[in-house]
């Protein structure tokens, strides 16, 4: 682990009152107006890096699959943080965000960590042979052990998780999407096979890949997770300004 | 107040195994891959619609001007944070968010409620003559009561926030600049003449104005920034995982 | 606005690989088996002062008063955040404590400021005859703004707040209440006399009354609630681990 | 995993205008004023049970010992968080508690699960003669594995810890410490004689073990200290109050 300076103070980074820079450019000059948020986000999470046109879209699309919708135990928490605390919109935000941890969020980074690994242990590229042996290999390994495969299977969408073609579709169209996205489909295929059963891959397994096959860390799939929900629940909180629902839930509830 | 009703169940809101509905857009065939992220958080805020061209272009700037970026309370609430539970990266970036509160956004909020009671008080549009009489009568008022006027003025930037300009030019550009952000600007030429005193418009006021010429309520202004500053602290604690730096901050400090 | 240093580093405070200084005491000679909780929750708010047995034992009775119990939205957003997080029963707590706001919080803050500025204003003390003419003409300014009088009345309890008398009970057996708590009761008498109807000190209102009448801050009453509302709510989610819940909540309502 | 019934609605729980029933018990009749907070603590913790006087001392010692303090880095979190958004008291709090993760808390329950398992493999009791073969075992295992040893040493007391006497002191007036704490002074003694260095048994897995003596379970110890720390917390946003340092901490960064 390489340990980091302390962050720059201002004039280092090059600000001044005339100059505001963010991740290492011009943010009136260069960025407002220029830049897509999807792009600024993607600088963001390798510290200063401008998309290609395909990444930028890759990005925009991962953030808009992640928009937290419908009642969730995330938007609930929110609303009923605002009910209490209407003078204070971000703690209602951050109550929701707080509950995006490991049982939702968690699936995304093991499957991109399970892919990664895989893909470096192995060191297969894209169209390679070997993928659906590696993938019976790790099938194997996980039903031995009887655990869940991360990126397989869906609690609700049992025939497959409509989610996962589109975004697979996308995807492709970048020509972002390479070996780590081949091997969580043939984990797929091998898991029918040995199985006998369906457990098809799913949009936080995929999500997953794609982080990883733009040369991104895990942890940067469910931070684009993160900044899709922040999005969402902003929206749950002006939704319980226009037509507040929490106490009704409450009360339905005690 | 309007009481809504408890939020939909997923069968009333069109939900099915096969179809996910998003404020009554069916996410996989209407949204991924079509709608960017800037559309779809419009459609957050106004429970369902999906903006113009120019809408959906405004507001990507305003979520890339609020991305939070270098040493602020925020970045190092959420660094320090991941310090001590770096298994929870979605308690740091809450952390982070819990500090984006009356200090910082107030003003936008503020400019933007202060804007919309104007308007709506004397009737006026856009180039409407009687514009800087109603910004002499508001700043008067201000002054006279020895209150700072939202939007006005900078800790910083004291001959003007370079941010201001460019955000003004988009909105011009994407034509939905209207009579708040005149008035805006006409508080600041007022202040000049009353107060023979420079206070420019800063970047968070002509936020607040925007939003309200956008037909979005004042919280829209809040909202908006917090799903930027979202981003960035997603890209602060990716830094940190690459970098890190609150070990040092934290022994700097003790 | 007194600006005060950057707190002191270690070395300034007195710490030493052998001695541990909290709050200008010695933790392990002269706090740790002789300090009771609440006496150190005293020190904390003040910034160091040992309670007398009265004042220690009124602190102690604030905590226990306001641990968060049964259905409340903060303990179900707790509940809620605790199942998409369990990896963070911190971020659980902390989400339940963020909706602990100014709408059911604010009540005690407010009613503690009152009292204070009216007896600052009057320069009254315990038994003074002008208390229920004071009482009256706030009253009455309250009812000309049609203002709700903070302190006074209670959704659920309607004939009283049964915590009321109990916690006056232990107030006067320290010998702690004073003006302040005189006050308010004088308002509750006051109301009934102009209005006809019956609106009786609430268990907020009086608890805010005690910490000015104890010498502490308005805020001291908020930060004490949030202390026993962290007791609450780390409850709640220990009787998640035991007997989960969140997940019938939330199939309750989706 | 025993799923729950859905909270009780307040009739079921015994609540009515007259009567607020907290854990089974009425507050007003029962709890306030005869109650300590300590004791209330141990029922939320145990759904229900009034503790034992023993119990509930080593209770208020558990919440005393764990009071944030100093310069931490929850502390700053929380001074920096209430420098943004001083509205919100209940915020700076909750993100100070957000970082209270596995990092600092996490020895804790660590501790507290490595020796329940191994008293339960074992089947050992107090004073069992097989304690130091079996703390030999752990030890080496640990070794072995290259793996810190939950419970021993501290990164700044490297020649002991100065609360683990204090603590242990008052366990042993209780007569609840056992064959937890008993195991956990033996893996100290047990990794001398293997590694012929000192490693002694730090205050956090001391409580882990001690909470193990106690009946409870491992996620009580970190619950504690949630608890202790929100007085901390409150403690210093009290102290921000009283003198700002938080503008000055950012101000020596940026």
């Amino acid at each position: 682990m390489v340990v980091g300076r302390v962050p720059q103070n201002r004039k280092a980074r090059g600000m001044s009152a005339d100059t505001i820079v963010v991740y290492g450019h011009d943010l009136v000059n260069e960025i407002i107006g220029r830049w897509s948020f999807a792009e600024l986000v993607y600088a963001a999470i390798t510290d200063g890096s401008r998309p290609t046109t395909a990444q930028a879209r890759l990005i925009d699309v991962l953030l808009t699959t992640f928009v937290d919708h419908g009642v969730t135990p995330s938007s609930l928490a929110a609303r009923l943080t605002f009910l209490g605390a209407p003078e204070a919109m971000q703690a209602a935000v951050a109550a929701g965000l707080n509950g995006a941890g490991s049982r939702y969020l968690g699936t995304m980074q093991q499957a991109a960590e399970m892919l990664r690994d895989a893909v470096l242990e192995h060191k297969v590229s894209r169209s390679d042979p070997r993928l659906s042996t590696i993938a019976c290999e790790i099938v194997d390994a996980y039903r031995m052990a009887a655990s869940p495969i991360p990126g397989l299977g869906h609690p609700e969408h049992k025939s497959g998780d409509p989610r996962t073609p589109a975004l697979m579709r996308i995807a492709r169209e970048t020509e972002l999407a390479g070996v780590h996205c081949e091997l969580l489909f043939a984990l797929g295929e091998a898991y029918r096979q040995r199985s006998g059963k369906q457990l098809p891959v799913n949009a936080a397994g995929l999500a997953g890949a794609i982080v990883i096959d733009m040369g991104l860390p895990p942890e940067a799939a469910k931070g684009l997770a993160l900044i899709g929900r922040a999005g969402g629940l902003v929206g749950v909180v002006l939704s319980e300004l226009r037509q507040p629902t929490a106490q009704q839930i409450w009360d339905g509830l005690r």
